[in-house]
């Protein structure tokens, strides 16, 4: 069993299965609330939403920046939902004193100035596994956070990239048995960012689930054919809500 | 739902969740009977076992060849299970008669010239992807079978090739989901390759049943320290046994 | 310095720089001979051409077969040049009594039946490095053709799967050395198949020859657009004069 | 042609073929200064020199930091060579005031936000590509330094990852003519790390230069053995110098 953290009113870690979920980026104050509220009403322990966002091109929405933060917290304080944001620069720490979870994205797992920043602090933080890199690696950048002092690291395994290209990235489940073998911290799984195909996540997402994941996390959003980051992976509230009905069924059957 | 074949007594695909299991390789007679007798008590409708082997190197053992052939078919005789092993060359057609599925081995994906042999009889075959070679070559391979006349095609997702070394090759469970949108064939899914390390094909298998695969493929041997191929990954009887009863509760929590 | 092997009127290895040049696959009598005659002439030591062709779909163009064989040899006798084929079924093997060299093409790099066949000739034997092997795995192969006592191995590095998409594979010219570090063997480079574009075999086939490779091996063709295979990697017959020019100034400025 | 920068008396692009040099790390002020008056005579055009280090492990050799960079100032003033060293952080902008060229290393590619603040500069930046970065993606980085404003940049392909484990990264050398049709940017080579061994990097460089590139970048030591940092990739001057004059000779030959 991995160890555990406590994060308000809930815990990740040591036994219990987290159900983060809610969408790729925070777009407006009516957005953010109605996705926490149904994600919640689904059973989601943790709400995503990210506010400054790491885009391939300059030319990509970059996300609402502060202001996106400003609206997650809103989100928190209306449904109680402790809340999950990425940070992209050490310079913007003190805009996340309220986030419960930092996210370091795939892009930074080896922005190692970041690393040592985010250890620091005494928050939790969700670390993504890079692109390329091996699970080696991934547990030498957490030890970037946990040896300034740090130990509240999650690992988030989110997809690999190979050569296939029917989905966008290749999600790595036996990664999550490996790291079992190899350290104690909890191990989440993204498949929403390695399918980049909403068709394709709920499968993935009862995989990680039956694999002995400590949790799963899920872009939620209410209108995907219209969201400004990602929509293509967004699961609907609807089928988020089924999904999460059977991850809890495997989670009881294997328990 | 996958179309459905027939095989002796058996269903597979069409709903029907088949559990594949048996050493990689047929060593003895009373080897081979008694990994059947296990796995056939523990809920296996088909027992595989190598008697031609494809070995990176011409120094390793390369199976028993016509011998293994003449064991595994005992072993069928006294279980009554329906046996799978694989084919190494058109030349060797003739002494599959009375083996029920024949299986094509990931390195042998593209010798299209086997499968047009393959595609000639009314066999059903189990076609390995190849550690490089993206869904749609697959599906491709699987078309030199079908366009010669024999739809009987299982496709097997068992790795495939990345920069990561703590796994043998890296399971791609999105494969599964992502070749039901592209084709109506079943879908098996082998962990015991991909991994190479027997600890991580529990978590493997499982996370293969909840991801809708319509069925998985375990190695598994009496004796693994002592086993003449691939014995690092092999599940003990009792493994397979706990592995198995926690797969079948999963298809019940998901049906 | 590697091994040397006379084939014909000409050497392979031992220092000598061999530009194999030819169509993809010979389409027509007039064609393989036009091609023959320019690729001589502007100073290509052996002739390429397929005729039983390995394709991903079996709806693609499979080549002539036996006719193509005996097009092939006509352009030897015309030109005095050997010539090279890719054989794809041990049971072919009588078809290629004249050829001079014969192919293994990366897809049957682990085709071990054939290897083991073609291991029992005395024929110089060009194997392809398979697209997703090491090269101790490509080694090992080659010992495959050795252990049966084919000495005749001359390596071919043809690029590996990667999830770069601009070029068809990743060309890994640092194969050169590397090979040189753990055999004797002749190392030659095929950067048509790798680059997927014209534009780019140039450029890959200088760096080819200044890497210290005992050769290129580069697809020409008289009429690209028109070619009923692999056109757009194919050289015309001009830039590929230019090229080898080039190459040969590049082997002088470095020996 | 490639755009053509200056820096200090010396020319990047424009048909100018850069020979950068360097050890991994500076150590001292003797091994700075001996190894850039040794790679001075040989021909080399710019002097590199790490100072922050960005390390796979926290626990490993992190440079000499501030103090590494003034004794690379020292080599500078010393020798007359414009000098290049990596950035780790926005935050030590300040610290660069001096150094000719900034480089961003291959796990900062994506690191968006120090790419930003480099815009704003009007230093010349060799950005090296991400190990699993597609080319495009790897234009879109370079795109995020010159939509703020600065046009300098030099692009540097330094090996991407693959599933070989004979060299520490696979060099991708058809991305010299690939990214010539995409982009006027000057593209230089960094062997040194692709191939994590000193034996291979003679052979890639040659290849590189012989290639088309506009620049290679080597790691020279006077003491390899005894490096603090990736001593086994470093060439000795002596190798160095005969590298040198080789590459001098293919420039000649091709040109």
């Amino acid at each position: 069993m991995s160890k555990a953290f406590k994060i308000g009113n809930i815990q990740i870690g040591g036994g219990q299965f987290a159900l983060i979920a809610g969408p790729c980026t925070v777009e407006s104050e009516s957005q953010i609330l109605e996705v926490a509220r149904s994600v919640k009403q689904s059973g989601a322990s943790l709400l995503r939403g990210g506010a400054f966002k790491g885009r391939t091109s300059p030319y990509d929405f970059q996300g609402l920046g502060e202001e996106g933060i400003k609206l997650l917290l809103k989100a928190k304080e209306a449904t109680g939902m402790p809340v999950v944001s990425e940070i992209v620069s050490e310079n913007h720490l003190s805009l996340f004193e309220d986030i419960d979870v930092i996210q370091v994205g795939a892009r930074n797992m080896q922005n190692f100035e970041l690393l040592k920043v985010l250890g620091k602090t005494d928050k939790v933080i969700l670390l993504k596994r890079g692109m390329t890199n091996t699970l080696r690696e991934f547990l030498m950048s957490a030890e970037y956070i946990i040896s300034e002092g740090n130990n509240n690291v999650i690992l988030c395994e989110r997809g690999i990239r190979t050569f296939e290209t029917y989905t966008r990235y290749t999600l790595d489940l036996s990664a999550v048995a490996a790291l079992k073998e190899m350290t104690d911290l909890p191990v989440v799984v993204d498949p929403s960012h390695a399918a980049g195909k909403a068709s394709l996540v709920p499968s993935m997402a009862l995989a990680a689930a039956a694999s002995g994941a400590d949790g799963v996390m899920i872009e939620v959003h209410n209108d995907p054919v219209n969201a400004l980051c990602d929509g293509a992976q967004a699961l609907t509230p609807q089928v988020f809500d089924e999904t999460a009905q059977k991850i809890m069924k495997i989670r009881e059957a294997i328990s």
